[in-house]
């Protein structure tokens, strides 16, 4: 079985790799791909039986699925799938399906990165090296994640793995999630309520998947709890806190936020937060490994190749 | 019982803080600070029984201790105490200890930190975004620890622990040591003889006490066997390897080398290595968070009160 008619929204051309294009390619009978703000969007859809989004740069909301009568399989190319309607697609019996776990590796590897870049100080040890200064004088005041009490938000996939190399770092390790976690809490990674969690831990580290339920999941209150001297590092959306109560604590001064989905800030927002040397910002790299690249589009065109034999893989709704 | 006169030499009065000189102090009539040139030191060495040094500043050598006719004690500033003849002091029954195992954590953890910082490239990420720029575009080629293969050289306390995080992130862990090792063999940390471990290891990690043995280990031919594209890391003293090959090896360009004793370099040297890209210089900063510095002050003043009580700790000779 083939689709008629592949269509991808946002999709670069150089989001897949020649030949996973050729793999996907191989499964419709043609690929029409649009940007994401074509204004032939709506009449490509109507005929389109498979449609492959960035979630990122489009959301498949009621309106869309609507003009899409044929529209059988939603592909979208990321683990979140929150920007689209799945309930709504589920009405339709169209299947959404996302990639899950491919940076789970590359966003816990690049956590330890960033905490320990900051812990170390590293970026300013290579400028005074480079400098041609080898003193260790004003390093003396870094220190260690073994000891300290790390709390991880969020118990998914990724959420997990920081947890345990956490653990493996030697810290005292705590996770808040919807749901308590028997295979976490046999490895010594224990449950606690969320403002012990936030007033307690050295290191707060956030996974939520974004959902209707999680938006502004760390509301004013919860921010104003983080322990003073706390390291927040968050790999996961903005939309998870309230990023004006955030802006009030940075500029406190007490705590150290780090992270990496500056592209989805506003410019200004992006500007004022630029200016305190407690906020440390990445571009969005997180994710960004060779490895999960690779086992990202593998997914992607697995899951296209699942549906059509009748065994979803991977279906979110 | 009292030391009559505790002669420090190299040590600053900032090495220890104000309690733990005060400690110190307890154990002696009195105690007299010299820098590791002063003119006095013959002088002064005479009526000393114990001889406080920094051993990287101040070698411990025959004559030294044929000047100090009355010394029982020479308690090393640090962990490495190749630097001082610990045979010859032991012919003259005088005690050497020194202070293992404070910086373990400090060094592992760093290890991690310089080896993240390098793959998921953070200096020109956090450039980057601080320039306004938050595209992810050219941090594609950035790769993950997990699965590739690790070898640690030297399986001492230090070595151990890099061993044992290594395996946390998911690397295939094989380590070169004198004497196998079963408590790591149990762990899944795989003996390989040291021609396969440069040859085939993504990562070499360098943690071998400096001492007549370990002198040049990484001699010519083993530094032209380091596989093409791994990464060096060396955290260790700079004697263990031949500078020279290593010199050569970095300007053809194929490997990583990543360091932090920069401050045992020749200036000439140094100012050679700064200017290959893959050649990554920092401060001596491996062994420098505020927990190493308690322990470390904490284990030199314990190892003079323990010989003081006739059940001396970490004595090496």
């Amino acid at each position: 079985m083939k689709f008629k008619k592949i269509l991808t929204i946002g999709i670069n051309e150089t989001s897949l790799n020649a030949d996973y294009w050729k793999r996907s390619d191989s499964l419709a009978e043609k690929r029409i791909s649009l940007a994401k703000d074509s204004l032939e969007i709506k009449m490509q859809l109507k005929d389109t039986d498979c449609l492959l989004v960035n979630p990122f740069a489009f959301k498949v909301d009621k309106e869309i699925i609507d003009a899409a009568p044929k529209l059988k399989y939603i592909g979208v190319l990321a683990t979140a799938y929150g920007k689209a309607d799945c309930e709504y697609a589920a009405t339709k019996k169209i299947a959404v399906c996302n990639i899950p776990g491919y940076s789970t590796e590359a966003v816990a590897e690049f956590a330890f990165g960033a905490i320990l870049e900051h812990l170390r100080d590293l970026e300013r040890a290579k400028t005074q090296a480079r400098g041609g200064d080898y003193s260790e004088a004003t390093f003396s005041n870094t220190s260690e994640i073994k000891g300290k009490k790390f709390g991880v938000i969020g118990l998914g996939r990724i959420g997990l793995r920081v947890a345990e190399l956490a653990l493996a770092f030697g810290a005292d390790v705590f996770f808040w999630s919807r749901n308590h976690n028997k295979e976490a809490e046999a490895k010594r990674i224990k449950y606690q309520d969320i403002e012990t969690l936030l007033s307690e831990c050295d290191f707060i580290s956030l996974h939520l998947a974004l959902n209707k339920e999680t938006e502004f999941f760390l509301y004013e209150a919860c921010v104003e709890k983080i322990k003073s001297g706390a390291l927040l590092l968050n790999l996961a959306p903005n939309e998870l806190i309230d990023y004006n109560a955030l802006e009030k604590r940075i500029a406190i001064g007490d705590i150290v936020y780090i992270m990496d989905h500056t592209d989805e800030l506003m410019p200004e927002q992006a500007k004022r937060l630029l200016r305190y040397k407690n906020c440390i910002m990445y571009p969005p790299i997180g994710y960004t490994t060779k490895e999960a690249t690779v086992k990202k589009q593998e997914i992607f065109v697995e899951n296209i190749e699942s549906f059509l034999k009748g065994a979803p893989m991977n279906k979110v709704n």
